[in-house]
């Protein structure tokens, strides 16, 4: 089984309610790159936060006393910490320089997902660009849209770039999955001699994520879309929520 | 820019004293892939281990009383429970069932990597095996044999798959590496509107090993060496230790 990894080009920059499967099925047929059975479609969470105009403009924004003191703290802009709480359940850790948050859809990750970079300055005085209303709905919608016009059955995966507990350097991971299981089930599955694998869940949509995000790129050659070919599962779909390890079973919130 | 990751296949068992380099040599040969300068060769820790002769039989060892205590506390065998005390530097976290380390090379991880799976029945009465001494040397050796044969330098990395905090099931991380960056630097790099990247570092080398853990499987149809190709890095190489967060810039330790 040979896997490639294969940037879908010419993407064009992404407004507030553009059609992103239109948008999608056009690079795709543009490159010669109809997605197939099997196919993973991976699109960055910016492209699919800007198409759903998760815009905030700080100019707008008037920051809570909460937001005050917490924005003191870790060195951060008020306003901006203001739309981090906003997209929060809670805070998890912080200190200057570093804000660490449950996010309403459970991710525990820095900043909530609120980013300044790669934001078009015309659609606000000072945008910040939150994640996507729902990753899981956003994909299941694209592997909708996708399947009907190419008459198969391409799985999809919103992604985002993260740091982590104890090592250095962000990954690629799955906010969102649609056509494949995000987490893959090896229990009952037995090892070279027999006995049953201890290792029994591998986080399949999240190396999906770190892979497609080699070439994504973070810069200014960004690839925002990659097609990845040549995985097979036997497991049934399940969405990337059920990557998300629940509260009582986390040792480290 | 098109990725590919390759299964070499043909692998044979690897047993204590084996020369690993060798039999990789001789797999990639047989199998037509031979490694070119900018090519990642991707080790499965097991065989590495293997090679080294990592093993520990059950069999032989006397818990202590701290392993006792705590091999009660977590559920698991007291012996098991002293040979992953012996290779940890402290106890970070742990409940029934559950035991994460720091182990002595600073990984902050379940077990301290000592693992009963897969591992040959012939080599002792109860035979556990440990993470290789030191994976950065071993990844330096085998990069430096591998280029020495094909006169050309490909990286090489040695994997293994964790779990991690906040999010359910394992991935591939980077235990050594050799011959690339294993942390990318994007500092002084700008976005799509000329805005310096917020962040700053990508952990590259763990993305290498979450990529390649798609196709190295973990069972029965395991293969333990993935050849990555179409990669490019500008940046020097740095080794798997630049991955792991010095303890006093983590947060959740």
């Amino acid at each position: 089984m040979v896997v490639t990894l294969t940037p879908v080009p010419g993407f064009p920059m992404v407004r507030p309610g553009d059609d992103l499967a239109a948008l999608l099925i056009a690079a795709c047929e543009q490159s010669g790159l109809a997605p197939a059975d099997g196919d993973v479609v991976v699109v960055a969470q910016k492209i699919v936060s800007k198409a759903e105009g998760r815009y905030v403009d700080l100019a707008q924004v008037r920051p809570s006393a909460r937001a005050e003191s917490l924005a003191r703290q870790v060195d951060k802009d008020p306003r901006l910490v203001e739309v981090i709480l906003g997209e929060s359940q809670r805070v998890v850790r912080h200190r200057p320089g570093v804000l660490i948050v449950e996010h309403r859809l459970g991710f525990v990750m820095a900043n909530a997902g609120v980013d300044r970079s790669n934001v078009d300055p015309d659609v606000g005085a000072e945008p910040v660009l939150l994640l996507p209303r729902d990753p899981d709905v956003s994909a299941a919608r694209l592997h909708d849209l996708l399947s009907a016009h190419f008459r198969s059955k391409p799985a999809v995966i919103i992604t985002d770039s993260w740091g982590r507990a104890w090592r250095r350097g962000t990954v690629g991971v799955a906010l969102g999955a649609a056509g494949l299981p995000a987490l893959r089930d090896l229990r009952g599955r037995s090892d070279l001699f027999g006995h049953e694998l201890r290792v029994t869940e591998t986080g399949f949509a999240d190396e999906i994520a770190s892979a497609a995000s080699l070439i994504m790129g973070q810069a200014d050659e960004a690839q925002p879309v990659v097609l990845v070919r040549g995985l097979s599962w036997p497991d049934a779909p399940t969405p990337g929520a059920t990557l998300v390890r629940r509260p009582d079973e986390d040792l480290f919130r």
